[in-house]
């Protein structure tokens, strides 16, 4: 008779071994070697049975396709026997035992041990490739779902706040079947598109909603910010236009003007029957304004302003409704009186005539296509010695007295210039909130595409939902958090702004400007992750990310480059810094902060560095000392360095040019410390439980996570041990697979419009 | 006689003081408390002459505007006189002293530390405040620039290496005429120009570059790759309508097809005679291809297979050249006989007639408007029953005997599978080589924009270019680094793949999954930068990086998503850390392990923690072992943890979940230690010193920039002190700032066609 594995219990011990060793169909010389010399070591096998054994581990003739099915079945059917098996070496003894001839006790016990020591000698981890065997296979990644924890209507209503009203007015209207989204590759159409939607939103009273009540406004510029936020669910080149228009064009008559052109101007501007531009940059003066080199100059003899473009790159550049619709413009200009230059003014001016022909004296190019944002007119404005009255000069901050002089309230150009441009300060509030909304609609598209969309799988196993993946949750979780950690900071700038006293303006400026840059990179950065979360569905048009990642690609550059803004933000805050201690001289400062040093020392007491309680980690005044205490340090040490680089010689301004990257983490220290507190107090309005007991997940996620990304800051200062950064690691994974139950109901709160989300999500209920 | 500043020098020595506190309209009360109080103890000043000065200081009654302007006249006419003054008491001194009464020098004496307190206490730094008043302010800032420290021409040589003709040759016909950029929003007319462009280089003979000689191609697979690379620069839709038609569908008959399937198919697919697809890709299995589930049914009547769509979502999707112009498919099936099921196999498969009417039983979808590359035309195609000679199964690995049985030389289905992807490895190589030009494209418009724009200046001097503010060269010098880092990586690899072994197949396809995702990231951040370092102007789309990102954004998810990607990789690398020490068992291994860890704590010596010296930071040795530490270190943890989360009972799937995001470091490590060791190994090839140079500067950049990335990494580990990652970032920010002055040149030398450029280049020469 010969050798075979069926008739013959001790070699059916090695069927599992060989199978796994020969899956991937490479034997190699390793596993030769650890194979072949544990066949001539064991002496319980005959010379016969080796050479069977061995003739199956040769290279030259590996076994056939059928033979490795037929030791496959034997394995399954083997896997199918209680008491389940749970290391290959159980595994061959039942299907030993299944042949005709059992293996004793003494046998077993004798070759247990041995066979262990093969399987760690080839490195096979039993559990793995038992599991692997088996069908259905049953894990926690599989069975991890969606739970609705809370209630989603309370959840949205507590988001809303006392703008519920307004909000579902706005959504009402672009859901309705007239605002179905258009496709924005035919310029042309798209921007007639846009107008239209314009004038309906203006028609129904938004447009006019932040003006005079005398103008047929509603006097809400709260309600303003909403209307711009919730129309930023439907299409973004709407919400510019509507912002140029009734923003930017209107609201620069309402805070330069006065009276009179409010009664001439605001009305119409409302409803649209004038459209206009707000004309500030120029080409080669982008983000720095000061720099504009436009002329108004004022002619005594008939009381009339010249508005003139010195140079080709003097024009005005990137000017919204300037290229098709526009008819007037608030244009910025340096106000020239015999010879004198008095800074930089406001004029309105005509460009266009009710039947679009440009007017004399001006000539208008078409930006052309665009990145995004391909519903608004982009244009580029020259003037060619265009004369306007007296009268069109926006004179609340500055005007031309009877005797043709120049007369203000202010006497500083600068001074006049700043106050001029705090009070557009508008613009930079609006655009982080439509910013933020673009981002929620990105992340509704990805979690729910996440939650249902199933890739991959253990073998053996279903595939699993890819949201079930620790490293997609990573990669979607921290933004949801951000999403409403972002939501309540952007609640308080509005507030901020609504009640601001004029002490209070640049404190306001300096918080408008650094959430402007920190939202819509928060923006940019989210999308990023939702359209690649998505895979080749987020490139697909249809989908909607292609267009909210384009139209909000440019929020980062204008109402004012990030860049520039976030240093603004951080002088604004070593002023700040300035003035609390401007009882003491500089000199005096800088002991101040060379003792605080010393001091905080004590702060980071040996037990907090490495402190790694799940309590701890969670505990909100942990949070709040490591924010602070970053913003504090970032601020007194650029103090500091500054110092230091002017005395070693550097001119100022190279000095400031070496701590660029310094002020740019102070600004976003002061900006996350500010969301933190906002989001801390927001959770403390709530009483409904549920609602609180989500909000603090995702609080202690952004907290966490803030402190993850910041984390090489603190290990270098000493305020973190590794061993507590690696415990934050954790925790953020954690919060990331807890949270992630909760995504789908965290996405559906934001309640946006059915018609404003993308087929991929349609295509899910469809299949369900 | 009253009191004025003009006929009293003691009093013109407030000048300066009072014109800078006033000087932004605010004086705070601290301002005003310090200088009143000043006022108050000058003993020498008569009662008349305080109350004057307190008259100016008066927050009620601020000095009229003419009267700051007279000031600062007269601190401008102050500051002419030599010698400079320094601060503002010596100025306040030369004010006074050109009054008809001057100062003794014992008033001088005795004023001068006075005067020093009161700014030292008004917070005021003079050196800055001088700086600010002097006209044609001159600063190192302002005065660095461009300086070409090396032959562009050399460099452009160095780069192209052997490949310099076909480059030269592609590089011609892309900046020809008829190859002028076009207009991608109309999609249907984009389409048809891409596929124009694609037969005029396809009469070139460039299509059948890798194709064997028999079939009218040059058998030159690299050539192929410098194709598609140096096209990059063109279009990219082009690229990939090229790479789909002559790599993916030709590729995949020369890969998986025998030599009747050459004859037949290929001389036409590279004249494009024979416009084809690859279909591999169903909507429900995108990354996961193994499974797919379109069938392809044996016959064993007719010798025919049946190639049939069972459900909806198994549909082929996202296959480019099907929309519009495919006639013929690769289509991967799983191949059925007699209701056995052997696998994935590839078939060739009609699908569109000549006259493009879609074969019978063939449907065919347009994907529609995508993100980019609307170029190409992009399908979804449903089979139902369609019926192929069995000549048409591709049967390098597998085929169907005479008999109707299945044969392979690969008894495993998986091994099959993997060893036929295997072949398809070569677009994983031109992948991320097309990344790099699109990214080298935009490095150029960026940085040659940024060494032209001006913004903004210190207070009286000119505006500076963009390009010499730290933070901007922050954004662009480290990706300009790693350009060229990659450059040589991604040529290691085409040799790596070009001169391969079969034994060496994994680790190629692994560097090759690893830099497709490395690569194509590092495409994704880059041209993020590049496009808000161009401002407005980056997103106009003329000025092309609305179409390079775009078309690029897709790069991350195609060819297998970055993500599975890595994680592949990440798994290689555990795999040869297992073959490694083969030789011990699997326990063995990792009591190794922890004895390596305790070993490497030596490794770490005090001294090279701290280390800051500039030799020892600039030093191959310190970077090589950084980098071979974190990758060592990565990998040998995760097998720790691993090991220890499957212990603690989790199932291997849930473990593997949990170990993600410690994959993709892992993998991250690797590609880093690799692509650093190509550098310096291309460095050592070159034998011009000033190449040499600054191919060195780039080097230290990529190195330290990567350490800075990773350094919190570091600091957990305590391989690095705080003082060093410091000093690492300080090196950085000082290497920008040197590198910026090669800057221009290093993209000169990409030598990239100037119609494949942008509008605000060209309109940087027509200003010049």
């Amino acid at each position: 008779m010969s050798i075979t594995f069926t008739n013959n219990p001790k070699l059916s011990l090695f069927i599992p071994v060989f199978y796994v060793v020969w899956e991937d169909d490479i034997l190699t010389k390793e596993e030769f070697k650890t194979l072949n010399s544990f066949i001539n070591d064991q002496e319980w096998l005959t010379k016969a049975e080796k050479n069977f054994l061995k003739s199956k581990i040769d290279v030259q003739s590996p076994p056939t396709r059928s033979e490795l099915f037929r030791w496959r079945e034997v394995i399954d059917k083997a896997l199918q026997e209680p008491p389940k098996p749970e290391s290959l070496t159980a595994l061959g003894i039942v299907i030993a035992n299944a042949e005709r001839i059992a293996l004793t006790v003494e046998d077993i016990e004798k070759i247990t041990p041995v066979f262990a020591k093969l399987e760690s000698d080839l490195g096979i981890i039993s559990r793995e490739v038992i599991s692997g065997f088996r069908k259905n296979r049953d894990t926690i990644t599989h069975n991890h779902k969606t739970i609705e924890s809370f209630s989603v209507a309370k959840m949205s209503k507590f988001l809303d706040g006392n703008q519920a009203d307004i909000i579902d007015k706005v959504k009402q209207i672009i859901n309705s079947p007239e605002f179905a989204l258009q496709d924005s590759s035919d310029t042309v159409a798209f921007r007639e598109k846009v107008l239209q939607w314009s004038q309906i939103l203006a028609n129904k009273g938004l447009g006019a909603y932040a003006y005079p009540k005398a103008q047929g406004g509603k006097d809400d510029v709260e309600g303003y910010f909403t209307i711009m936020e919730t129309l930023s669910y439907h299409d973004l080149s709407l919400v510019i236009k509507f912002g140029v228009q009734f923003g930017l064009w209107g609201m620069s008559i309402l805070s330069l003007g006065t009276d009179k052109h409010y009664k001439k101007y605001l009305k119409d501007i409302g409803t649209l029957q004038l459209p206009g531009c707000f004309a500030m940059t120029e080409t080669h003066h982008g983000s720095n304004v000061k720099g504009i080199n436009t002329t108004a100059t004022y002619n005594h003899k008939d009381k009339t302003f010249t508005i003139h473009t010195p140079e080709k790159y003097d024009r005005k550049e990137y000017i919204g409704n300037a290229a098709n619709h526009g008819e007037m413009a608030t244009v910025f200009a340096k106000l020239i009186i015999d010879g004198k230059d008095y800074g930089v003014n406001a004029f309105v001016v005509p460009i266009r005539n009710k039947d679009r022909t440009v007017v004399k004296g001006v000539t208008i190019e078409d930006c052309g296509r665009k990145m995004g944002l391909n519903g608004v007119d982009n244009g580029i404005i020259y003037f060619d010695n265009v004369v306007i009255p007296k009268e069109d000069m926006l004179d609340r901050f500055a005007s031309i007295n009877e005797d043709g002089e120049f007369e203000s309230p202010i006497p500083s150009n600068n001074r006049r210039f700043f106050t001029m441009l705090g009070t557009l300060v508008g613009g930079r509030i609006g655009i982080p909130r439509s910013a933020l909304a673009a981002s929620k609609i990105g992340l509704t598209i990805a979690i729910k595409y996440g939650d249902d969309r199933k890739q991959f799988g253990p073998q053996g196993g279903n595939e699993v939902p890819i949201l079930n993946y620790r490293m997609h949750q990573l990669r979607l979780m921290p933004y949801l958090a951000k999403s409403y950690a972002l939501h309540f900071g952007l609640q308080y700038l509005t507030q901020r702004f609504i009640n601001r006293s004029p002490e209070e303006m640049q404190e306001i400026e300096a918080l408008a400007a650094g959430m402007k840059a920190y939202v819509t990179w928060n923006t940019r950065n989210a999308l990023q992750e939702c359209r690649e979360a998505c895979g080749g569905k987020g490139y697909i048009s249809e989908n909607r990310i292609d267009d909210l990642k384009n139209d909000t690609e440019i929020y980062t550059t204008f109402e004012g480059d990030n860049t520039v803004l976030m240093q603004l933000v951080a002088k604004n805050r070593l002023g700040e810094f300035r003035k609390e201690f401007g009882e003491m001289g500089l000199g005096t400062i800088f002991n101040y902060v060379l003792e605080q040093a010393k001091t905080t020392i004590t702060e980071k007491n040996p037990f907090a560095t490495r402190n790694t309680d799940e309590e701890h980690l969670k505990d909100r005044d942990f949070h709040l000392h490591a924010f602070q205490y970053r913003e504090k340090e970032l601020v007194s040490s650029a103090a500091r360095r500054f110092k230091k680089l002017v005395d070693d010689g550097l001119d100022t301004f190279d000095a400031a040019n070496v701590m660029h990257p310094h002020m740019l983490n102070l600004a976003e220290a002061y900006l996350e410390r500010v969301f933190l507190e906002q989001f801390v107090l927001a959770i403390d309005t709530c009483d409904d439980e549920p609602l609180k007991e989500v909000l603090t997940r995702l609080y202690n996620l952004f907290a966490l996570h803030t402190l993850e990304k910041n984390k090489a800051w603190y290990l270098e200062e000493n305020y973190m041990e590794g061993v507590k950064t690696k415990a934050i690691r954790k925790a953020v994974s954690q919060l990331c697979w807890e949270i992630r139950q909760d995504a789908v109901p965290l996405v559906d709160a934001f309640n946006i419009p059915e018609n404003c989300l993308a087929p991929i999500i349609t295509f899910r209920k469809e299949e369900a």
